[in-house]
């Protein structure tokens, strides 16, 4: 955009015009900063599997707000997390956004927006006050979130600090990039001293992974976007895994499954599984996925990829699909009593 | 392998303790051979679709054959042609080997493995010729097959000649590797002097693709495999294709896809559309899946990838999917009458 055509008509802060949702805080100005600096004329917007219908309105509104040479392509690839991030769109555009998640890889030309929702947490945290303990009797509670909330998050401490709290908080490893984040995959900042947490944010995905690595702690779950308090209860998660790890008991053929995505690589637990096993196979992908795994004809599956497919997305795969250390457990090499969640820690 | 252990026991030539199946071809000695020459510690496999369940036995008996720290990978990629090369795997193997498809991209580490078919053409071509014009009448025919059975093109030439025709064969263009090979994209090779072409292959892709490509000529289909003699229909094909069409013609906002696997992109008609119609979005991506465009709230689609996505699975996607030459007729640009099957020429 010209500085002539930036003074005839800058609509960036007016709201007026603009045909993207107000949800999330898409950060438009920071992108359009970031395409005038470079003089980017390929521009790639990776969105988040839930937010995939917001990309063209998205795009048009970037249109508006910069000269006509800039192209915007929109990365199809499924997206539901870090890991995720399209490296073919980001190496063949100038500038790469990647919306939702905290930076996995970092690069000049790659703008992370955490889309921080606009939705107010105080009330529902109020909520759920009454599944913490009594601050007089128990004050201390740690606290954490999802990239989407981490601009609130000091303010959250001083709430509860407000009502007597002790918020206990931590950064968690170099896989988390803000104090109090949690990941699908990375329960490291609730590694605190207080045998309660509180969880603020949507969904059960995180507040469930969390209940599962730190199962001594009780993990109350405010979450604002579907207004409602509960209790993370990992007893059907759990349930679901011993079948699982059960059900492979009897395999005779494992596929060992090595993910190519920047983030989920273990080579090493994979190789050593392969070297120990003679029936098993290694086979690698990006998108692991029921589909793509039926052709292969194994008795069952060890993936050491992403946990979060292993447990959650498991039922949907035709044979059972153990994380590594539930693999141990199903060949005999450790005790069932040693299930425990699989985390991922460190970068790529 | 080290000499001294090749020459305590060389199985390679004895079909003796291999576990993998005698239909195909899998050329285990040119495999050997190549992992010994470059003293390749890690070896990428690749088998398409319909052959992923032969992969461990396969990779059983090249271990069988080979040093123990030859380490062997399956690919999980989807692969239903050349354009499917695994590259990231290709990248990170010593050799790496594609089974069941031409070349499309060269490199030295690829080792292209055709998987002839052990099948005899003969009996079924004997039957097919009761649908070819008495050679007396009408010699000329155009003669094409498939990866999996050129090494007998020359011969089934010959076969052909030895009954009276005259046999017309051609290489095609720059995407083609043989003589008389055709693609599911790329039927260049029969653009041949003769109303009447053989196909002798598996299946119906082949020659449907190609009876829609030359809708003047009477394509005949020897299926060897499936042990059938049949003539390409190209009716309900064309009643889908102009179906899509229609549906498509009231289309408001266009997912306009790039496909990102090597040998489909086709920059130049993606961005002409998406310069020409302002409600038309570039959507990149490698895998083209009903899944992954859902999330899209588009009206219609138009794949500047894989036209054989497009026009065999197009009823799987929810909506419309669009060849570019269909596209321009949906939008009024052309008439109805230049629907054309949408074919890919030269490599990428």
């Amino acid at each position: 955009m010209s500085q002539d055509a930036y003074s005839e008509g800058d609509l960036r802060n007016t709201g007026m015009s603009l045909r993207h949702d107000r949800e999330w805080d898409y950060e438009l100005d920071r992108i359009i900063d970031e395409i005038e600096e470079r003089d980017a004329t390929k521009v790639g917007l990776q969105f988040p599997e839930g937010l995939k219908r917001r990309g063209p309105a998205v795009a048009d509104d970037l249109r508006e707000l910069c000269d006509d040479d800039v192209t915007f392509l929109l990365s199809g690839q499924p997206c539901y997390g870090a890991c995720d991030l399209d490296t073919y769109l980001m190496r063949r555009t100038d500038v790469f956004v990647h919306f939702g998640h905290s930076p996995m890889k970092e690069s000049d030309k790659i703008i992370y927006v955490p889309l921080f929702s606009n939705v107010d947490p105080y009330p529902i945290m109020e909520e759920s006050l009454e599944e913490l303990d009594d601050p007089d009797e128990n004050p201390d509670v740690g606290l954490v979130t999802t990239a989407q909330h981490m601009n609130l998050f000091e303010d959250m401490c001083e709430w509860l600090e407000e009502r007597g709290y002790e918020v206990h908080t931590r950064r968690g490893d170099d896989r988390l990039t803000h104090e109090g984040q949690v990941l699908g995959c990375n329960y490291a900042s609730a590694d605190i001293d207080a045998d309660q947490v509180l969880y603020v944010g949507g969904g059960k995905f995180h507040p469930l992974g969390l209940a599962m690595e730190h199962p001594d702690k009780n993990v109350v779950i405010a979450d604002p976007v579907n207004n409602v308090v509960t209790i993370a209860d990992t007893e059907k998660f759990l349930k679901q895994r011993y079948g699982a790890v059960h059900r492979a008991m009897d395999a005779d053929k494992w596929g060992v499954i090595f993910c190519t995505k920047i983030g989920q690589g273990r080579w090493e637990i994979a190789e050593k599984i392969i070297e120990e096993n003679d029936n098993a196979y290694l086979i690698t992908m990006d998108e692991v996925t029921p589909d793509r795994l039926r052709n292969f004809n194994m008795d069952a599956f060890v993936n050491t990829g992403c946990p979060r497919i292993t447990t959650d997305d498991g039922p949907r795969f035709h044979k059972p699909m153990l994380t590594p250390g539930e693999y141990e457990i199903a060949v005999g090499n450790k005790p069932l009593e040693d299930l425990e969640f699989d985390t991922f820690h460190g970068t790529w």
